[in-house]
């Protein structure tokens, strides 16, 4: 059964509510969670109901709005009062997400614009810069996707790792976008999704959407990827990136560095695709980016079961960095860096 | 709760029974099938309660003994008649494992040898041909481990995948023999297990056996490897084999050619451990080798629960094959080739 989808939707006008797919849930059931306060979406980004940093951000943008809607009427100190202990909130349901703190940042601006309008009105204007970030959101999907297309002919196997698609974003995804704009364009792609584990998002969430949208989707487990190459199936790696330094080193899902090294191996291009948001241009090198330690039990009792015995140690680094020179670009909403390293993503961020 | 374990171990003479552990419940239930008839020794085969090649020939042997018990007092003529049903019925448990039929072929020929004995003589001949082949068993197991061991370092981090262990064999394996002389020769080692997935047989099997052992073992995921390798964190990968060929490329669980290649991008040597008896030199190269498909349940539903969407293509290889070039050299129980070719192997065979 297939279905048009909205990781994130916004049901009615200022005093609407959000209605967010449980990821959670995906693939056995397709749930929309109706968040009507800003405690429902602290609950969704905390447990993962919404995940991916843009989809986090755009998330955190319409709690803030739900948790001033009370406030309309309220005298302006009131409201602005609430408006900060509503982003202080959200800004804690999950502190590493960049994204999340950058949206709420952006409300915190609007909310210190203007001190003569009334709550009513700054609630309003909440509303507005909310629906902004989602609209942006979108369009910067899009604009990945274009560029991206580019690079893909027709014909082409396509690896992908983890989930950068639309449940990551509010609008067409970032790694996915490139595939859903060259499919648009009427090229004939078959996408490899790697299961991804431990949290298995590829095989969850990837290729759900990929069924919706009618992409030929295969999912193999991690370690099959290096004989898909040798098979010859795969002609283009795309890949999201959660962080990437000046040089461009790109921190991504665990395995990605991996899968960057046996695409180099069988001479098949290694390409990323994020946001200009994603260059962290303080990091001068992927060496500076700490590596998250998960919990063991992600590995240990992935499946509803337990597969490693009782007391083993586990090793589980959510991340890795794939250094520059294994990539061969980096897609962005403002184009495509051939060959990234510290120049040529100066000159492209400008 | 370490003990000392035996894969499969027979208990009493010749009208004895076969203990074996299920290793359907590892790791978390320790259980031993208690085999009295040829059919328990089929199904435990046939469910993977026993597994690994060389485990599973000596299991057969032990059925075709179990099978042939109540013929003792029988005519050489329906003593033989029983003995080939026993074979053709064991054969087919798991067809295409290799040591399987050439342990039944082994209990055949001595079947086949002495027309004027009795039942019951020649039914002690077959008990005392299935105690030598799980005695040679163990004896290849250990040469493989002495001849392993003088490859390692003391403080070497090793990785393996799949599970090439004491649970695969009647002795002490292949892969972890090597480990566990190394050990016993007073080595500092530290084990990274690859998961391996679909199976688990990493993260269920190798792991629970080097906890038995008290050798350090850290679990990871498979697409970790190549992480872990960048961090310095291993200086050996040792693996099994399930059929090699003439020229040394390697067939292996699905995953150990991913790992060659990682390996080799970072420097680090990469070791095969399998008997003599995997050499199939009927085949020139590895590109003869045919690649097992497995059922796509093993991947959509691993452990308990759907984690891949209904109706989404999967692609399910059991195993790859790893270029003789990126093997550093193959320990069998005669010695080691280094840099195999098909010179040096048809050398190391005699």
């Amino acid at each position: 059964m297939h279905r048009a989808y909205h990781t994130l939707r916004w049901e009615g006008d200022a005093l609407g509510t959000l209605y967010l797919i449980d990821q959670t849930l995906l693939p056995e059931q397709f749930t929309e969670i109706n968040a009507a306060t800003v405690e429902d979406v602290w609950h969704a980004i905390r447990q993962l109901s919404v995940r991916g940093a843009p989809a986090i951000g755009v998330a955190a943008a319409w709690g803030a709005v739900l948790g001033t809607q009370q406030c309309r009427d309220s005298s302006r100190a009131e409201f602005d009062s609430r408006q900060r202990e509503v982003s202080d909130y959200l800004a804690g349901s999950r502190p590493t997400a960049v994204n999340l703190s950058w949206a709420l940042q952006r409300l915190q601006r609007i909310a210190e614009s203007d001190a003569d309008a009334t709550a009513a009105q700054m609630h309003q204007r909440l509303f507005e810069e909310a629906a902004l970030i989602q609209l942006e959101d979108e369009q910067m999907c899009d604009r990945i996707g274009r560029h991206g297309a580019e690079l893909l002919e027709s014909g082409t196997g396509v690896l992908t790792h983890c989930n950068a698609g639309s449940l990551a974003t509010a609008g067409n995804g970032t790694a996915l976008s490139v595939i859903f704009s060259a499919k648009a364009a009427g090229k004939q792609l078959h996408v490899y999704a790697d299961e991804t584990r431990p949290l298995l998002q590829g095989a969850r969430l990837t290729a759900w959407e990929l069924q919706q949208r009618d992409v030929e989707v295969t999912v193999i487990c991690d370690n099959m990827a290096a004989q898909v190459m040798k098979e010859g199936r795969i002609q283009a790696v795309v890949t999201g990136a959660d962080r990437i330094a000046a040089n461009g080193d790109v921190a991504n899902k665990i395995g990605t560095y991996g899968v960057a090294l046996l695409a180099r191996a069988h001479g098949i291009p290694f390409y990323v695709a994020a946001p200009s948001s994603t260059f962290d241009l303080v990091l001068a090198t992927g060496n500076e980016i700490p590596i998250e330690q998960r919990a063991d039990t992600e590995v240990t009792h992935g499946f509803g079961r337990q597969t490693v015995p009782a007391g083993v140690d586990v090793y589980n680094p959510a991340f890795d960095v794939t250094p520059a020179p294994l990539i061969d670009a980096i897609i962005t909403e403002r184009g495509v860096v051939h060959r990234p390293e510290t120049q040529s993503v100066c000159r492209h961020l400008g």
